[in-house]
């Protein structure tokens, strides 16, 4: 049977992959009496004097949303909010299984920034965070802005976020093994979209100067730069307003990340790169360069976003950690020291002894990472002033 | 330690009562390729193509939303989303324990009734049912009435036809021990809000002929009625305008049944009802009268909605049978013949030898009920065409 069959089969025979289940025994009018009426009126009594309560009279601290619209789920573009459940509930599980982090899928019907903002803000009582999943942009940008101004719970996008940790985490390594500095190396970047920009971003906040990203039409400036997102990245980034492909952009690279399309590097561009140089071709299913091809083209440390290759940039080892560590101390954002905090924690979690050309991140399913994650955010959190207990 | 210490403990020390749990197992790389990426775009891309595959490769077909403004919880009244947040807990664990049903808490922080119908049709794609939760009439009514037209899942309110069905169930059985025929018997109704109005209604769909309803006003008059379902009702059921109080009411009726506030009803008004007089004061948790003085004042059959005493009228018998059958056959809406179907299987649960005054109603920890229940109301849904498979 192949995957296809296989992936239809297990969502079919378990008709879909969560449940909701209880955590109190219910035998006999005892437990009903506590569990529901009369003995429930008592935490509802005192959530109605101080509504901090919730957190601990119910679970509301533990479980978060997962919410999309559909506009832009894995590699399969706008298939609108039912179709993107399997995804949803996937993500629900992962935030189980690794970070005991109770989530539930929130499919949108709209995909109207403002709708999607209000309906957010109204199911803020049932929550503890939300993970926004699988929204295109810009909407994705002006959703996130938005709630994290106008919620007090957390609001984290996993796309920009989620992605931008797990590559940092996986560049601090593969620099380690070339034995080079984040602040000297030149970096491009494929991909103007989310992904694109927050990686860029968390990788300044990390020390790199020298990046470039790139889109379908080359080297992002902002003359090019089609939207204010992009044209603010391109004003940071490209200060020299350089122009070009992305071939011109890769001569003398140390690193390539793409979060882009399909085959964009040849072996011959990853030869015109510095010496040792690292490729994070992470397109999905297909990369922007396959690891034997980008190997012979003179890269040092090749990793994808695939299970079947080494080095698989997969961001299953940050979200579960990072929102098990933000609710722990029920931190009010997940700000930038705590986004560090968390790649820097994922990296450490390959000792120096393990550390190799092929070995640059623990293995996706490595449930030690979240508990090391969770720690080190949670620290982060205190420190920052985060923190709210 | 008294109930109030007990429940507090129980909700602090389990951190609420519901979480989310994955049906599949994730062990290994191959596990997480099958139920996350890239596996699961083959159901998304399912789905896509036909939006009705969402009841096959996702948990959205046995997956409810528990929706509240807050703003009528138990008897505590308008305390708010997230003081209710513990109620709505309690009936995801009861849906679950006693139907299979998986239900989640949707607390919205919003009391607006348009609002509240735009955020359930937006989270239509993640449900397969809504029930609505200790929302306050008249938005109840407008709620529950929009839904039912603009949206393609079935919605039910529980604190009215969960409370209707059980009431019926009640008023059947304890016709069958004062062997009185629900068309001849003069029926009183303390109460003229959701739950009033709702019970009047499936009474008279039962058979019932003879009902008045009385609010604090006195007996409902299409003149006293102070909004417009209330005098809808009053015209339905008080044809001759009858005035008067709840004592003028009773002289000469054969049922008494409250949803209203503590001790409104008299053992010396209990006597001059008919003879085999059946009460069920169901406020709670201090009845309109306590058993022991509507025994006194000669009634036979007497029911309140607490555990402690005979005959409790809980609708927990209810809901979760209901929306089993319901989802079950995937039905488009909860019809008055499925309403009906529910009352009679609960009524059935109690056999003729084991029927006496002082057991009209299976025990509310009776979990064979919701199976027959369930099974009933699968087959009005198919006998209508409400069913959908």
């Amino acid at each position: 049977m192949d995957i296809r069959e296989e992936a239809l089969k297990l969502h079919r025979e378990k008709q879909g992959k969560i449940e909701v289940v209880s955590k109190v025994e219910i035998k006999d009018g005892s437990d009903l009496a506590l569990a529901y009426t009369p003995g429930v009126a008592e935490p509802c009594k005192e959530i109605a004097k101080d509504e901090s309560l919730s957190y601990t009279y119910t679970n509301r601290g533990n479980m978060i949303a997962v919410v999309t619209d559909g506009s832009a789920v894995l590699g399969l573009g706008n298939i609108g909010a039912s179709a993107g459940m399997p995804v949803m509930e996937g993500k629900c599980v992962l935030f189980k299984e690794y970070g005991n982090v109770d989530a539930f899928p929130i499919c949108l019907k709209t995909q109207d920034p403002d709708e999607i903002v209000n309906i957010c803000k109204n199911l803020e009582p049932s929550f503890g965070g939300i993970n926004l999943e699988d929204i295109s942009a810009p909407n994705c940008f002006i959703i996130e802005e938005r709630l994290k101004k106008e919620l007090d719970i957390p609001v984290f996008h996993d796309d920009q976020h989620g992605t931008a940790i797990i590559t940092l985490a996986a560049v601090i390594n593969a620099l380690r093994v070339v034995k080079k500095e984040i602040s000297d190396v030149k970096i491009v970047l494929s991909g103007a979209g989310a992904a694109g920009i927050a990686i860029s971003k968390l990788l300044m906040d990390a020390g790199a100067k020298h990046i470039l990203l790139t889109s379908r039409h080359g080297i992002l400036t902002k003359d090019n730069a089609k939207d204010q997102s992009r044209k603010e990245i391109a004003e940071i980034t490209n200060k020299e307003n350089r122009e070009g492909s992305l071939a011109d952009a890769l001569v003398g690279a140390d690193v390539f990340i793409g979060v882009s399309a399909p085959n964009l590097v040849t072996k011959e561009m990853v030869k015109t790169m510095n010496k040792d140089a690292i490729v994070l071709a992470m397109a999905n299913p297909i990369p922007e360069i396959y690891p034997d091809e980008a190997k012979a083209g003179g890269a040092r440390v090749v990793g994808t976003g695939r299970s079947d290759f080494p080095n698989q940039v997969n961001n299953v080892l940050v979200f579960p950690g990072i929102f098990r560590g933000t609710l722990d101390v029920r931190a009010k954002e997940i700000n930038t020291e705590m986004k560090l905090a968390a790649a820097h924690a994922i990296a450490n979690m390959v000792k120096e002894d393990e550390l190799n050309e092929d070995f640059i991140l623990p293995l996706a399913t490595n449930k030690e990472v979240g508990k090391m994650v969770s720690e080190e955010v949670k620290k982060a959190a205190i420190k920052t002033g985060a923190s709210r207990i």
